[in-house]
């Protein structure tokens, strides 16, 4: 890979074409040319490149991806920034750990960080679909930090991290997060259909158990091997249910 | 002093009402409040409160100086930013280095955070009004940084650092930049007068002078020691050059 694409810069529900080339600056200055917008919460982003100031580069190069799942699919590690403090079932990294585990993890392959849209940012199930949560401390005052500057921030720390060009070390394939999401829907169906999820509610549980997999650090063969333990459970109860 | 007034933001010749609500914002995020701003390039900050989002009490409280001297004056120490790498006969500080000294010297007293003008930062002679300077290092394409993602890199590092209520130790008054510039400037006239400055062009001397006396962190009292010595000799070079 070149310098700087081992970091994907994933943009969920934006809105602002100023936040998009406020950040597509600040991705400039600290080396970083991947970006994808993931389900943006509008098309005309005319005036990106006004604010962009020779981050043109990496608009011109940006993809559009239909949903968060889409935009991480070719990921290893995914962490998702959020500014609340109360998260499920989950704890959250401080910054500093967050960029820590993108530079390891960047040795098994494409990492993303991963920011919510100006408005709401980004809700429980969004979040579950990133492999860890980092929360910027703020004041109590005024805890949501805009867009471009929490960029500014973690950016900073990933360049000081050495994240632009990891070292290089023998390379161990991580388990992409398209396919741990093509287990996660699998496991969905297969354990509907088996009546151990609520389907009323059937995230809590799933969310729990997808966690310990993204946890295990799977390779991809271990994730493609859980992939297909579940296609055959899956055929296994349809037979069930339709004796 | 209360939490978020040992440092104090000073924006010189700001032009941008975004950037300074920006400023407000993130300053409001980590729990800062004292903003100056010194020589501003344009007074009608008309929707700055826009993008402040509860940074409005910061805008509320915010001070206008003339000049950075006047920003600066009750200050005992002061690191301006720039993205220059090539300064004339200073070193530059790592944002980490920046804000550890901002740290240690808070205990002293007040400390200030310099930031530039958007279209052309700040001038060799300009920073020769802080005792330190600081470049964020950023990559070759695009080295220049937005101003308020600038602050938000180092306000992120300063609130980290605790810098928003250092730990209590024993005060130790340190000279007030207002003491140091009044220093500067009788040591100008006194030198000139006595023919040790080059009149055409004095600053150069000068300036590597009154660096030394910013690197030894006088306490206010030898500073007024030092004034009152030229003081005195200024009156001795006035009579010698008079007969």
């Amino acid at each position: 890979m070149r310098p700087g694409e081992y970091l994907t810069v994933v943009l969920h529900q934006t809105r602002s074409p100023d936040n998009l080339g406020a950040v597509a600056r600040v991705m400039a200055n600290f080396g970083f040319s991947r970006l994808i917008l993931s389900d943006p919460a509008t098309y005309s982003f005319r005036g990106a490149e006004r604010l962009a100031v020779k981050g043109d580069a990496v608009l011109e190069r940006m993809a559009v991806a239909k949903d968060l799942p889409e935009a991480l699919t070719d990921c290893v590690y995914a962490v998702g920034t959020t500014s609340r403090t109360q998260l499920k079932g989950r704890t959250a990294l401080t910054p500093e750990e967050a960029v820590r585990k993108l530079a390891e993890e960047s040795q098994r392959g494409r990492v993303a960080l991963v920011f919510g849209g100006e408005q709401r940012g980004m809700s429980d199930e969004e979040l579950a679909r990133c492999t860890d949560v980092l929360v910027i401390p703020t004041s109590d005052v005024q805890p949501s930090m805009n867009l471009a500057q929490s960029a500014a921030v973690l950016l900073y720390l990933c360049h000081r991290q050495g994240l632009v060009e990891p070292a290089p070390v023998a390379p161990q394939e991580g388990a992409r997060l398209g396919t741990l999401n093509a287990l996660a829907a699998r496991m969905r169906e297969v354990m509907l259909k088996a009546e151990f999820l609520n389907p009323q509610a059937p995230e809590h549980v799933l969310n729990e158990l997808e966690l310990t997999l993204m946890r295990a650090r799977l390779t991809q063969r271990e994730a493609e091997l859980w992939l297909t333990a579940f296609k055959h459970l899956g055929r296994a109860v349809a037979r069930g249910s339709s004796v």
